[in-house]
């Protein structure tokens, strides 16, 4: 067990009215979020890490810890297109004291070969040339389009036994996250959903990284916690209820919407193009949702 | 007719030993190519220009103004995942001069609105806020993931009339090219491969852009300026001769295969990860296809 075994929350990413990052509504947020026992998965999908500047990511994992917030509980998502960001997003990762990151393949190119995508990973690992370096790689095929297969999952391991520690599974392929468990014991594999934190746990998982620990974390965290009580199952099908009244709503919007109502500032409604605001009806649907699951701000 | 029109080169970037993008060798190349009559399109899919960094490429793009080229010919791609980045960049070939800049949506998130993509592009219009900006949007679905459908188009053009001009259509579909420019009168369509040249040119387009203008790019200007010319089914015949030869083939890595031959200098064989290198095996065949069809350096 290590201090990011649990749940993480790809923290979503506030925005000024002139778009530009807020760092006093994102340690407030990370600051009520770990209040929860949970920990952060900054600059993920939700957090619209990839519509940010590198100097971007780097001034907020700043603001983070000048708030004195605890980056051991951190995993920063620090895999961009261009090596060259990578190493210096990862490297200012690890000197701001985070105990792991969070590695999307570089994604623009879509026909990338296996030796392609360990160069990739390898390159970043020896220039950050950091011993406290921890690498949990992002399996996102949907939104990537570069799925991390077990072939390349078992290179890495080889060639960087104790760096790569870890993976997130955002494929929603149970099958996947449990032979993934079963191949590589140690190896820390985190459900990209709420929706499977039950067999992902049982399977010998490390927890859950999902979008919806925004607004629904501790519910999250109690069942990763509690996989082996009597009461686990009905928090998984809690947690599913939970879920179906997100179905068909823009994600990161709707997040963004319900921290807007939860916090009483509308500002938190701001996403960076190509991603839209929530439209006015379909907030009202949210939110009358949210309340008939018992979900309520 | 602008200093555009024609063939531009998404010209190759080449790397010293620690994968450092070479300014020497990239001058060289942009010289070689402008002196056979070819623009540039520096920083595009062939260019690997996601795989370098925002400071990568004002530095690539400073060495080719320090070399005294001409940036009216010059249309270097400058559409990020981020905001913030794209404006930095387009803002930075404006004040170089370039003629143009090709831009990219957003590419991360993959299920985007209409809506979406208008505020992306809008926002680096305005953010950039300089009368000379040109922009040329880049049509590359398979790649991107995003198409730009007309009535974006439509959109963008009825709101920044005179300054988005002009598409580089990558998807290889000719009806969507002749289309474009048969519903937007004096738009810039640029074919994204030398296979179209011709229907592309009698249809009123504007010139081609194709990743194999970095070995071959004097024919195919021969046939955007000479389509009404008697000899231009021929012409357009051998250019398909000569693109099949490259069929198969990773096209980045033989490109730079072939430059490295053609210069005699190894280093410019290197690509950066997730791209991987030609087998020997295979650029020993490449050679052997492309002198079959006269193509010899």
């Amino acid at each position: 067990m290590t201090s990011l075994d649990g749940v993480l929350a790809p923290i979503l990413t506030p925005y000024g009215d002139d778009l530009a990052p807020d760092p006093v509504r994102f340690v407030a947020l990370a600051r009520w979020l770990m209040d929860q026992g949970l920990g952060l998965a900054p600059f993920g999908t939700t957090s619209e890490g990839n519509s940010l500047s590198v100097e971007e990511k780097m001034a907020l994992l700043d603001a983070l810890a000048e708030a004195g917030l605890d980056r051991g509980r951190m995993m920063p998502g620090t895999g961009c297109c261009a090596l060259t960001d990578s190493v210096r997003l990862s490297a200012h990762a690890v000197a701001r004291g985070c105990s792991g990151v969070l590695m999307l393949p570089p994604f623009y190119y879509k026909t990338v070969s296996e030796d392609g995508l360990f160069a990739a990973f390898s390159e970043v690992i020896q220039r950050v040339g950091d011993s406290r370096l921890r690498v949990y790689l992002y399996h996102f095929p949907q939104q990537s389009q570069i799925p991390i297969g077990h072939a390349l999952i078992e290179r890495l391991l080889a060639a960087y036994p104790g760096v790569v520690v870890g993976l997130k599974d955002s494929s929603g392929d149970l099958s996947n996250m449990v032979s993934l468990c079963r191949a590589f014991p140690g190896f820390k594999v985190f459900a990209g959903t709420e929706r499977l934190i039950l067999p992902v746990m049982r399977a010998g998982g490390a927890g859950c990284i999902s979008a919806n620990a925004n607004i629904h974390g501790a519910a999250m965290l109690a069942l990763v916690r509690g996989w082996r009580d009597a009461g686990a199952e009905a928090m998984q099908a809690g947690l599913e209820g939970f879920r179906a009244v997100m179905e068909g709503m823009p994600l990161i919007a709707a997040l963004k919407a319900v921290t807007a109502i939860r916090t009483g500032d509308a500002g938190w409604r701001r996403v960076r193009p190509p991603l839209v605001g929530l439209p006015v009806d379909k907030e009202a649907e949210l939110l009358a949702r949210l309340k008939s699951v018992g979900v309520l701000f």
